[in-house]
């Protein structure tokens, strides 16, 4: 919502004029469709014909516009690409995009300005564009914080991504209950990732579910698998977060109420 | 946990010496057990020997000392007696009790600070403890702001209790998914709510579902079906409540989640 936010507020007259469109199946997609009503433009939103029909509604009950395609990344892609072409509008990157990451940086500055002497932070990667905010508001408003990102071993393309020194993508077909994790690393994150990250903590589907649902138990919060994954992070490795002060970036709450991954 | 906190902090030096002790299945066990915890003073909570595993998980947690005892209301009573003798403990009432009243009156308090052009609050009514502290706060606070009740038809005792004059009690064995509100009403809560309530509305099993259901999928927090008697009664009765700034009471979050109503 920060990162949807701050693009289109940035956007000219002229490129909000007809609108904009993301491909998206998740938050973002919510986010553009929601952030777009609120400055009265158009939100067309691409999104896989599978997504799931909680996730549909949430963007039709913000006034998106959707428009279905096949479940794979090319035909977002080219989905996105033809109502671009078509409808004259504006293309708004989800992660891969500095006013998107300057939007998410407000999390991390907003959590530093409460807690001025964290010694870390931890944020989750997907594409990158959370923890490229965090990163960036770790160096301007932390006390030497630094950033650790946390994601799905079944996805651990940005672990290998720092391994190798240039983006490797997941392998087609991973998956993993952190939905929101799937999606590869973009040049602009990957250079602001691997010149200031700490360390990428990778942690099983399990650990990721029980923290989740450790969350919704104590927290009394709903969140979904991919903002758990920090605090998988924490519980996993107890004795390398021991006497430090550690903030997590729980972000996300896109959950199937009817489908809950603990419930056999 | 206003409640018990401020019960507990009105207690003399003399009563909190060797603790406390409530007979409770559900969030004033937890929030005794933490209070007392916070001012290092025992809390005993007798509960039933079936309670549900993760509201034991909860009194412990809080350091909580638990005594099992038989599931009906006698042996709960009983036992807490016996406890209050054998230790010389306090015992703290969950709701008729005017300090306890007075600390959920807070709830109110501060709801009505922040919006202080409510027309209407909805309250949830079990024990009536919680409502008689929101009627108390719309009196001191709000501007001509009226009090609502809300509660299971399953276990309408208060409706009935307004109807009748006296204290109808639920017929035993009376059951409904909103567990936290099948207390029958108390004298001195009886006498604040038949004075000043404006009506008790009752719904369904089946609407307190969907109320929770949607609670949880548009605000993210986890809600007990106790809870959601409020939002449930304004969906019921849309009309009543068109135009009008209305407050609504949602408290506890003790949830089984690996058995949610919704999820055959």
């Amino acid at each position: 919502m920060r990162g949807a936010t701050n693009k289109i507020l940035n956007l000219s007259e002229d490129e909000r004029k007809n609108g904009v469109v993301t491909h998206s199946s998740g938050n973002y997609a919510q986010a553009v469709a929601l952030a777009s009503k609120k400055l009265g433009i158009k939100a067309y939103i691409v999104m896989p014909k599978n997504a799931p029909q909680v996730k549909k509604d949430g963007v039709k009950s913000y006034g998106g516009i959707i428009i279905e395609c096949e479940p794979t990344i090319e035909a977002r892609e080219m989905t996105a690409k033809a109502i671009q072409d078509e409808k004259e509008v504006t293309f708004v990157h989800p992660y891969n995009d500095m006013d998107v990451i300057l939007g998410n940086a407000t999390a991390g500055k907003e959590l530093l300005e409460k807690n001025n002497d964290l010694n870390c932070i931890i944020s989750p990667i997907g594409g990158g564009g959370l923890i490229s905010g965090i990163i960036l508001s770790s160096i301007s408003f932390g006390n030497n914080c630094y950033v650790i990102g946390s994601e799905p071993f079944n996805v651990d393309d940005a672990y290998k991504s720092l391994q190798e020194g240039y983006i490797v993508k997941n392998n087609l077909g991973s998956d993993t209950i952190a939905d929101g994790l799937k999606t590869n690393l973009g040049d602009i994150t990957f250079n602001i990732i691997k010149e200031n990250v700490k360390e990428i903590i990778r942690v099983t589907e399990e650990e990721i579910i029980d923290s989740m649902k450790l969350i919704w138990e104590r927290m009394k919060i709903i969140v979904e698998p991919s903002s758990a994954v920090t605090l998988a992070s924490v519980l996993k490795y107890k004795e390398k977060f021991k006497n430090k002060k550690v903030g997590l970036i729980i972000s996300g709450g896109n959950v199937d109420l009817n489908n809950l991954p603990w419930i056999k």
